[in-house]
């Protein structure tokens, strides 16, 4: 038997939201490696070993289970929402491309999975409908500048905006800083939408206007959403419809 | 009974894109609305009208929606992809905020779906593994000048990039005017990766250096992404892997 490793997206929490094509890599699978929470996601059956390991441990997560897949084993590396946005797939490529010359020999496959982003698009109305750019917030991977840099490019170009791992406990000061930015590149009091804990039980979606955030709104269970300059909220009894139009005036 | 609008997405192509979320929707309707070739990817049953209608004709689909769903009716609008990226979640509000005052009332639901772009860096790996931005180049609905800006920022802020709608028979030069304007502002060879029929049968990737991109590499069944700057390729005796590193040095 070959072995291989399938880099999966199960969605941001709904099993619903988890794609059949993953389901079925999920029950062919030999051994599942990922973060904690991501592996508890997945149910326990015969022959199926879990890995589980905490943050900021991908590439030794990825070697595990090239070295895995090098046995014969059928490696399934589980990520939140897509594995191609700010998880596991570029990790995994990472550790192929600087390690074992044989690795890149083995069936490497990555399966698309619901992003937190769309999810969140979706849970309040279309606030991603026109042209937009998705930004990590952590400066643990790169410098604080370029962060900044694109924030005000982003706003230059009247993208709406979607921010992952906009505040975590290690780093309080970034999402503020990030908001003084963009409130100094936007000019204007566009919505800014906080989606914690997206396609759960206790999703909570908060729509504030731009002026009116303030740093405490986000978390490491939120993906923040920011409309461009075109962004529009329709009001209505229940909960209000965001959504940035299909066309821009000539 | 009463009515409700959910605007679905079913992915780029492959039945087993399509999450159960959406599936139970679709299971559930009495009314499916979209494109033509989207409504036709979904089973005909008893208890189920299927009202097909023809690109372009967004705002009308979307009033027949919102009518049907006046008159009690459980509608399910089709989107290809995510129904928020490019597709009708956008259209359908639109209709809302200025149609009639009632429909605020509707249950208006919008499902993600996986969009072209994610079904696209999975295939080839993960070339929007950083920070990016997906952009429309139809100037259909937006003036030109503004899409040749967005992608000078959107190169300047060194951003992946995915560009929806490339190149149409009514568009045929769009897509040259654009590799122009990439061309200049990336000043490198960085890869283009053209997508088409993406999670079909006939999927076919191809991963071309900018400088040797040909504007026929694109239609308007193919998605483009664009790496960073920092973007790698992993050569091996299959096809290559495509990633944008997690990481920006300082």
């Amino acid at each position: 038997m070959s072995g291989s490793v399938t880099i999966v997206g199960i969605g941001p929490g709904k099993d619903a939201l988890i794609t059949p094509e993953v389901q079925t890599a999920i029950a062919q699978a030999t051994d599942v490696v990922g973060y904690i929470p991501y592996v508890e996601r997945i149910p326990a059956r015969d022959g199926l070993t879990k890995h589980a390991s905490d943050n900021r441990v991908e590439i030794d997560r990825s070697r595990h289970a090239l070295e895995m897949a090098t046995e014969g084993k059928r490696v399934v590396v589980v990520s939140s929402g897509d594995p191609g946005v700010f998880a596991m797939a570029a990790a995994v490529l990472e550790a192929v491309e600087h390690g074992e010359a044989h690795w890149r020999d083995l069936d490497i496959q990555v399966l698309p999975g619901i992003t937190a982003m769309l999810a969140a698009s979706a849970a309040c109305g279309a606030p991603l409908g026109h042209d937009f750019c998705a930004i990590n917030l952590s400066d643990n991977m790169k410098p604080w500048s370029l962060i900044e840099k694109r924030l005000r490019l982003a706003a230059e170009a009247d993208f709406a905006m979607a921010f992952y791992n906009p505040r975590s406990k290690s780093r309080p000061e970034g999402f503020g800083k990030a908001l003084k930015t963009l409130r100094d590149a936007c000019g204007d009091d566009r919505p800014m939408i906080f989606a914690r804990n997206v396609s759960r039980p206790d999703q909570a979606i908060k729509i504030v206007p731009l002026t009116e955030v303030t740093e405490d709104m986000a978390d490491m269970r939120t993906v923040v959403l920011l409309g461009s300059s075109q962004t529009r909220i329709i009001e209505r009894d229940g909960a209000p419809l965001v959504y940035t139009p299909r066309s821009v005036a000539g």
